[in-house]
């Protein structure tokens, strides 16, 4: 792009702003469009600008990964960044910034996980990581042939006989031609989420789950796999997709040697340990009373920095609270930070937060949980408040947030639904999110900046509309 | 993000997607859209589904990237260039596949770059490149004392007393409150381009440029400047942002010592050479004489391996015709792939095949040169050629392409626009795009597989919805 060129797209720019200027005004004059266009408009902007010239959640974010780093719950890592969060939020002079106490599940990975495939003579290095939640392998590892599979049906119709005594290997990618990444996430997901449970129904003793990612790559993506006491635990793993693809591969060749495939890990489930949701909050000077929550959560898993998931989502949180501080705002409803503990492998905290709805009114909950990537729109769980939300995406129009469409939410805030609070999902582009999802290279410098601050800017501004005309 | 929240997300989308395709009925039923939207939408579809699931314009550019690397005009690595992008449409089987001859100017950088900066008795190196198209310093490189100004006013006052012997160093940010970077980068511009030619008025000797990005980062950004014959023509460099804020720092601090800096490069304009656009099309079936372009720039700065600029423009062009052409489209009007050759310092390319418009009707131009990043939508040069694409908007939504607006276009297609053609540029998410432009890092590891599939089957649609419907 030149210099002249850039010109031409900024002439035009004012040129298309005005315009559109005008049709708003025309807009408000024959629609009854139920709030202040230039007051509102005035005040995003001073949020923007806050946020993207001396904006303090990258530097915040910087802290959280590279000081701290992962932060699985129930780790002195998760303890820390309670600690950090805290201050951050007392610092900021934000209200009733405390502690809420949540028991957490306190699982370890243990030493580092190794595995390899065998066929015949060859043997070869496979890049594993142990699914959360999983058992270990005992100090030996466990080696057995491998059955893959695309999905529960494959593994019902191959049945006990054959899956007996053997290791399970789920192998269905994420489908690449959905546009939304977590949509394919979504699809791909119960291989993972469910695996260990189906496998082991058919006397499976291990299983391996190729890595949920659109990237073609060499990094295991780990995540929380279940179990049910009915059923026995068998070990399960991630395994990197260009890994994945291989042993695909081995499994197809008809030359000599049957695959064997080896793995050991040592992670163990330990008792729950007491942990924390932290929270503050501007208090609402008119309606205090009723609640309105930006969040994401504190804890991530252990192999990488849990920077897109989901420190992104924590200093977004303090950020969109201390935007509105700083431009001099006296919220009308009490605007709360909430940032959970425990959303990886539990979900206690966003749980135990909810015990709060019972007695607080809480009119809406904002989570930030989809990476901290460029700013596209927001989802809204229910079509009324969806509805009355739309009216004000012109205000957000000018900073690149497209729509605010129905269908969102986030883990954390999911338990307030059934207490009548809106969930609304902050719908950052999806397509980078896989490729660092759950891996070591979810990393600090995976963020960019002004991309984070956007966000972060893009929550406050949506906190602020609900704050002053609540959702009607 | 958990699976079990992906899996709403999933539901919900689906239910919202249901949801927007009664409502396109209705709209269909109800207004003229004259446009077929489930036929138009199932071969969209098609495109999407062959550039996600078996798309080359990735692989492609790795080879553009790593195996040619950077391709100012006039190097042997432009000429590769050229000999690569051919074979390619020759590969692909696309009609007319063809060289248009153009002078194109042949700028050398020479030797690595040195610089640094004297304040009394200390010496601290200083990451610099020349600026494109600039002189050089003399084999011995030139020092003087520095003055830093913001922009030509500034300057003016400063006077040619104070000015004379000295070097200007502009150091004017970009604007970080902008949403859109190309509006900061063309804001800030007019120090590289011009700021030669207004120093020298004044009697500098020579020019350093604060890097036009919005990152904090230790590389210089290249970029053309410009000469008038009247004026002496003095050495420019451009000067990393870190460094510009350190030697800025350096001038305000009041301990001993004056400021000098001292610079060396052995940069030098050669005779203009014989170069090429490389031209290849399918070819209409209904009206062939109406020609619709998609292309990029072949060249790039010699730095980095142009990725983003314009590695991703010239191999999503080439994608865009393959994409119809896989998907068994037989384009009722001709659509044309050009890549141009020299955008980056001349634009000759550009200007030599305006020429062609002369005798053949160029009904519209998509030009990709603002990287490969994910994309947002279209601009249009004419209000009422926006207004008329804007009614297919709805057959983009899916795909995330949020918008068609007026404004845009792009550098090489701007000459077509005094032949009647409208103007159309392909817009990406701006964000990223000048951490990247005109350094070192602008390599082929910076981009992201589906996003750059996502913009050539944006483009490839656009391509075929103005080759099924004109515009009108």
């Amino acid at each position: 792009m030149s210099v002249t060129q850039a010109s031409i797209f900024t002439k035009r720019t004012i040129q298309s702003m005005k315009f559109q200027t005008v049709l708003l005004i025309l807009a408000t004059i024959t629609s009854q469009v139920g709030y202040s266009q230039t007051n509102d408009s005035i005040f995003i902007r001073k949020l923007y600008s806050e946020a993207l010239t001396k904006g303090e959640c990258y530097q915040n974010l910087r802290y959280l990964c590279t000081q701290i780093g992962g932060r699985l719950s129930g780790s002195p890592q998760a303890e820390q960044a309670v600690t950090y969060t805290y201050n951050l939020m007392k610092n900021n002079g934000f209200d009733t910034v405390y502690l809420q106490q949540v028991m957490v599940p306190h699982w370890v990975r243990g030493e580092k996980e190794t595995a390899w495939v065998t066929k015949g003579k060859e043997q070869k290095r496979m890049r594993v990581c142990a699914l959360g939640n999983s058992v270990g392998t005992g100090p030996n590892g466990i080696e057995a042939p491998v059955v893959e599979v695309r999905n529960f049906d494959e593994l019902a119709k191959l049945g006990r006989t054959y899956i007996s005594g053997k290791i399970v290997f789920f192998n269905r990618p994420m489908n690449p031609e959905y546009i939304q990444t977590g949509r394919a996430y979504g699809e791909a997901g119960n291989q993972r989420g469910q695996g260990p449970i189906e496998a082991a129904k058919y006397g499976a003793i291990g299983v391996i789950v190729r890595s949920l990612t659109l990237a073609n790559d060499t990094n295991p993506h780990t995540g929380m796999t279940n179990y049910v006491d009915s059923i026995p635990k068998i070990p399960a793993c991630a395994i990197s997709t260009v890994d994945a693809d291989e042993l695909s591969m081995l499994l197809k060749l008809k030359s000599a040697g049957s695959v064997t495939f080896y793995f050991r890990q040592t992670c163990q489930q330990y008792p729950d340990v007491l942990s924390y949701n932290v929270i503050g909050e501007l208090k609402g000077t008119m309606n205090p009373e009723e609640i309105i929550v930006v969040g994401g959560h504190l804890d991530s898993w252990d192999n990488g920095q849990g920077a897109h998931d989901d420190g992104a989502g924590v200093v977004q949180s303090i950020e969109a609270l201390r935007l509105l501080q700083k431009s001099g705002y006296k919220p009308k409803r009490t605007i709360r930070c909430v940032l959970f503990m425990n959303e990886e492998n539990g979900v206690r905290g966003g749980i135990e937060y909810a015990t709060l709805a019972k007695t607080q009114k809480h009119l809406a909950a904002i989570e930030s949980d989809a990476g901290g990537f460029t700013p596209r729109g927001f989802g809204v769980s229910d079509t009324s408040a969806c509805l009355a939300l739309q009216q004000f995406v012109p205000l957000l129009k000018p900073y690149d947030i497209d729509y605010i469409k129905q269908g969102g939410g986030g883990t954390d805030i999911g338990p307030l639904r059934k207490h009548g609070c809106v969930l609304i999902g902050y719908i950052p582009d999806s397509q980078r999110y896989f490729d660092y999802h759950h891996t070591a290279i979810d990393t600090f410098d995976k963020i960019n900046k002004r991309e984070l601050e956007l966000g972060a800017a893009a929550i406050s501004s949506l906190a602020y509309i609900i704050s002053e005309y609540g959702i009607k």
